[in-house]
């Protein structure tokens, strides 16, 4: 049989310096513990817009549809700020997402003991914090037709369409409760029924998706509500499973209660393959940072647990996942610390590339 | 000349006992301030539901598009959550911003230094908070059409439309700009304009605006990204301006940061009246609460804090609203407590009505 394969994304900014950590990682598991993986490799976002005049390109695209897995840095850059819409950075994530079909996009936001300190939350407020938010990755207002700058009357409007079928919602609640069997059995729906009868229809999907999970103590809330809660004592929540649009900027204001936004991982899943294994892309929560771009001070952990994602839901190596994720937290017991990760308490500083090594040897 | 008119809507639950608070400091300016009103009172939500069928009825709307300022105390619970959505307690609230067009939605976020300690975050890292969100409230996704559950096929589809034309943006960037000049002159825009076209379009007449108010430093943020920093390290804004949606999000995470959502006016204003006032609706942050109704426990600040804006916003009485302000800040340093500001440190215990009695001591 051949290797499972993976094709890395490095992206642009700091992509390219934390996924070349990343492939330590992966090159350890190789030669260590029997798990060899076909590795290749290709542009994405402004870099691939640089050689190629597009954010992917239509052959990284279709290789994207034959791996086992995808491995992505970050995208975007000031340099294609300028950039038309139809041709940013961001437009070669999308397309991913959308035409890999990755449903269901899990967003870990987990406070490890070593950093607690770090989040500007209180301590006790976050201290041993784990969630998982499930966000719906490939629908809603994002891709909802019709979509635009138009003409009317004498001014312009800006539309966009919030779109969601039963069936998009119906296979993200199941991945969601499904997760949540698999935790602590608590799943927290966000919308906003109150006023978006989009919200109404998934809150109706997802109490019916529930009837098959009874075990799961189901919850609604609304999105406006779910920010407040997020903030105010975060440690309520085991799984949350909310859209696009509400989880981005949900999963964005749980991932910041960590405080270490260079620590999140995630990993966007889809259907079943016919080798069984779910179509999937993984990648840090973190942006490409072109401020610190190139210059070894990138935080390559994010990066390296989107791998250990990778192990655990595409190659159903969990075991080993937490192999890797035990090594990290050593590391981070150790005090070695990225410029990121360095507060007043001091440590063992290293760069991005040393970080890497560090982990290896915890291996 | 006749006194300038109030119409109270005290609404569902926690409401009516936090109006009857505000009454006394109305009747305190009217005797001690030569500040008289004509106030008169109805129902909006559940209590007028229970009237008229309807959470608005015609002539309650009526009213409130004569009077100087509508004071709102909050609508909903769960004795309405099975009524249709047409009439659920929350389309009166949403009927009145739109009819009166009400599209500047002011709400601060302020941390009053003798509740710092309730907040979830640091200490530092929200004393002497002090922001302001604008939030545009008649437009965009809560009101665009088309909007509905519709079938397709044989499943059904949810529907709403995220709409805003340059007018719409320009007049409450307009707001927006205008409350900067009067504070520290830093504006940040909120919106996704990465990943939607009415974002883009957003920024753009936003940018065109500041063009007129060349002293305030204008930024722009993707609301993702904003919630990330309003948790982060909030002191960095002053005020933020945004979409209905992204600003019912984002107020109440920010909302959130502060700890006592007790404490939170907002005021929603419209274009001047013939008489030179704006239209004109204020109302507290925290909802109808029927969890604590009617047991004399409910902290009826943010709801006098909501007249303070009235003061302020409708009437051009800053002054009277400042001293109103320091009153309650008095009280509070005082140690008197409602149960809900009630922490570790102690206090002196009051009731809804106590609470009232002490801050008209204190004026
Ligand atoms: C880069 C951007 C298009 C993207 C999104 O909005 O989904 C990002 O914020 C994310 O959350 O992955
Ligand atoms: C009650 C609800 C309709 C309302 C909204 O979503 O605007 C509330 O959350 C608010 O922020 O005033």
């Amino acid at each position: 049989m051949s290797n499972p394969s993976i094709l890395i994304l490095p992206g642009d900014g700091i992509g390219p310096e934390v996924m070349a950590e990343v492939r330590k990682i992966i090159d350890w598991f190789g030669a260590k513990r029997d798990l060899a993986f076909d590795v290749s490799e290709d542009l994405v976002g402004g870099a691939a817009y640089d050689k190629h005049g597009v954010p992917l390109a239509d052959e990284t695209m279709a290789k994207a549809q034959e791996v086992d897995a995808v491995l992505l840095g970050a995208v975007g850059g000031p340099k294609y700020d300028v950039l038309d819409f139809s041709v940013k950075p961001e437009r070669g994530l999308l397309r991913l997402r959308k035409e890999m079909d990755l449903f269901a996009n899990l967003r870990p936001a987990q406070c490890f003991d070593a950093l607690a300190d770090f989040s500007s939350l209180k301590k006790d407020v976050v201290a041993g914090l784990d969630i998982m938010i499930v966000r719906e990755l490939t629908s809603g207002v994002y891709f909802g037709e019709p979509r635009g700058i138009f003409n009317e009357g004498n001014e312009r409007v800006g539309i966009n369409t919030q779109r969601y079928t039963e069936s998009e919602i119906e296979r993200v609640a199941r991945a969601a409760f499904e997760l949540a069997m698999r935790r602590n059995k608590k799943l927290c729906s966000m919308e906003k029924a109150n006023v978006m009868e989009s919200g109404i229809l998934w809150r109706e999907v997802v109490t019916r998706v529930g009837q098959d999970y009874p075990e799961v103590e189901l919850s609604h809330m609304y999105a406006d509500n779910g920010a407040m809660q997020l903030v105010r004592a975060p440690k309520q929540f085991d799984v949350i499973v909310t859209d696009n649009l509400f989880g981005d900027i949900l999963s964005d204001c749980a991932a910041m209660l960590t405080g270490s936004l260079g620590m999140l991982p995630s990993a966007s899943l889809g259907a079943p393959m016919e080798n069984g294994r779910p179509k999937a892309m993984y990648e840090p929560v973190h942006g490409s940072a072109p401020d610190i771009a190139g210059q070894g001070k990138a935080n390559p952990i994010a990066c390296i647990l989107s791998f250990a994602m990778a192990l655990r839901y595409s190659f159903d190596q969990g075991d080993e996942a937490t192999r890797l994720e035990t090594a990290i937290e050593k590391v981070l017991a150790d005090g070695v610390r990225t410029a990121d990760l360095m507060g007043p308490e001091g440590g063992v500083p290293v760069s991005t590339s040393e970080m890497g090594d560090k982990i290896v040897a915890a291996l």
